[in-house]
């Protein structure tokens, strides 16, 4: 198989996890005669400083010709105590994410046996964890209308959905459940807002059509309770933008494995895929970040992207045998753990 | 003194748990020679059923004449399914927050010692654990415009705040930071949100004059992960509505005790003391919801509305008298317990 990746490191750890990653894939496409080209772009802060522009329009032409994007992360705390900077880093994630149409964020939140441990959760409820949000990605207030009055003293976000926008995210969440345990929970706030109520209809009515799968319906304040309490009880959990990006970065503490959860983002044509967890300036270029988000996020590519269950399943492989045997990095492992290179070795040694 | 309160006992389990806050209120009357009277209103689901009103004219009317409220739980399971309805217990809630200008809604958290182990995380986490949430009550998407396209084939809310809207918050926080631990985190998401943007330049500037009070920025998809993560980090959590709804339901169930967590919701005028939990519909009537929030309302009702500060402590060590002694209701001690009832007793008892 002949394909083009982009790779788009980002800020922070991105450029090391995502280095990792790229090696993977490389070992990969020896192992199983593939040719991968790899091109690398800016995106965030990076681009700023090289560019003025977050998602450089060169970035964006990389994007469209490729089979798939690897992503690392973006944000510098350069910006972060500015947010009313006019040019930021995650203008260009926002921006990348509208230009090229993923209109869902896919992440699956499963405990790996070996760091149910590591969990702030108690053990007996974080064991066996396993579900998958699919968060909206391109509507909500992330894109609707926003400013301030003339005089500048009040300020307004205008979060809208369309029901072509709710509908298409559904189908994904549905198609996935129907692979799974068969139960979709779409969280929302349906006694307050109006979207919400909007979003009810037309899951319920697309919903209608599969018996099958069981929708439950879920307020979002107590969604983020139940994260806690019973985890378990989630399949597929669907929701729109804001109320997605709060609950999976919930939902990846309590199994004690942010350094370890891949994230998909789909829409009409090419897909992106990232680790969860952010830039994380404070460890950039000390070769301590988890690389194995990226590694697992480069194995979805290679799954959902291109069709390569067996080369995904040797990736994901890897990296448990690597976790198996004690090569992890120091937020798994505060005392005794390896850098975030070497660990990557030890993956691609396992390949 | 002689003081009258509004009693507004609403739906599932809030009549049970309210007549358990009224018995101790009367017993403190009693015991400090206080003369309190009680009058009854209805709101929620009850009102609507009794007047097609959640928040009756009457109701209101009971409440501007009242020196503190003490408020049950609304909701009712017959309306979850149907956001759309066009009365719902739900907008009793908030017009009465509206109409009695309720801004500030103040949620303090707590381990208790004795329930440390009942807390879904470690306990080495929850240990200690001591914050209060100020979450803005009357403003943001809750109260924006709403609504839908002339095809209903699109729905909006807006979110709007004003400057003076974010300051009156602020300074409550502010006050109570003074007389705690001397933090303040602002909780926004101010990298997408003009709102946050506004709320971040007033409290910033606010701050500015208050330099022994140091001001935290974090983001709420950041926040939904501390609060897991690290919650003695938190002394007072300053955000608004939405953002709020959700965070204080995250935290209420981090110290496993959600059945024991006071709220008091301020403004200009009367206060309003609510247990945070809900209205349990499947536990209504049943005499097994554990009245400890409700005695724990009216305690910070003594202290907050009527300055008696020796009546509250008096409630809140007849309620740590009755856990210590295991007099607790199933939430919280499945294998031996009592009812609703014989634990407002004990703690009458006790004071
Ligand atoms: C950086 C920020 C704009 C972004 C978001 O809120 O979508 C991030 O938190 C995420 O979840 O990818
Ligand atoms: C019932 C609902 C409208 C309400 C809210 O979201 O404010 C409730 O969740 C609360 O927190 O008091």
């Amino acid at each position: 198989m002949n394909k083009k990746i982009a790779v788009l490191p980002g800020d922070g750890i991105g450029p090391e996890v995502t280095a990792v990653a790229v090696n993977v894939l490389q070992k990969v496409a020896e192992k199983f005669n593939h040719q991968f080209t790899f091109e690398e772009g800016l995106v965030g802060a990076c681009a700023i400083d090289a560019t003025g522009n977050p998602f450089p329009e060169k970035t964006w032409q990389l994007c469209q010709s490729a089979d798939a994007i690897l992503f690392g992360a973006i944000g510098h705390p350069k910006y972060d105590n500015d947010p009313s900077a006019p040019v930021r880093p995650e203008q260009g994630l926002l921006a990348m994410r509208k230009a090229l149409g993923l209109f869902a964020n896919i992440r699956p939140v499963n405990t790996f046996k070996t760091l149910a441990d590591a969990s702030p959760l108690k053990r007996e409820i974080v064991e066996d964890v396993d579900f998958v949000v699919f968060r909206e990605l391109t509507g909500g207030s992330y894109f609707g209308a926003k400013g301030r009055s003339d005089d500048r003293n009040s300020a307004y976000d205008t979060c809208t959905y369309t029901k072509d926008e709710i509908l298409r995210i559904t189908k994904l969440a549905f198609e996935a459940a129907g692979k799974r345990r068969k139960k979709v929970t779409l969280v929302d706030k349906a006694n307050v807002m109006e979207t919400s109520r909007l979003w009810r209809e037309v899951v319920q009515q697309y919903a209608s059509d599969f018996p099958e799968i069981e929708l439950e319906l879920m307020f979002v304040d107590n969604a983020a309770m139940a994260l806690i309490q019973n985890p378990r009880r989630f399949d597929v959990i669907l929701t729109e933008n804001m109320f997605g990006d709060i609950l999976t970065d919930e939902a990846s503490v309590i199994t004690g494995s942010l350094g370890m959860l891949p994230s998909a983002s789909v829409g009409s044509q090419v897909a992106l895929y990232e680790p969860i967890h952010g830039s994380y300036p404070q460890a950039a270029g000390k070769n301590i970040a988890n690389p194995m988000a990226a590694v697992l996020s480069a194995a979805t590519l290679l799954e959902t992207s291109f069709n390569l269950m067996e080369e995904g399943k040797a990736v994901r492989q890897a990296v448990e045998e690597a976790l198996n045997n004690g090569f992890v990095t120091v937020d798994i492992n505060p005392t005794n753990h390896l850098g975030t290179r070497e660990v990557g070795e030890k993956i691609c040694s396992f390949i």
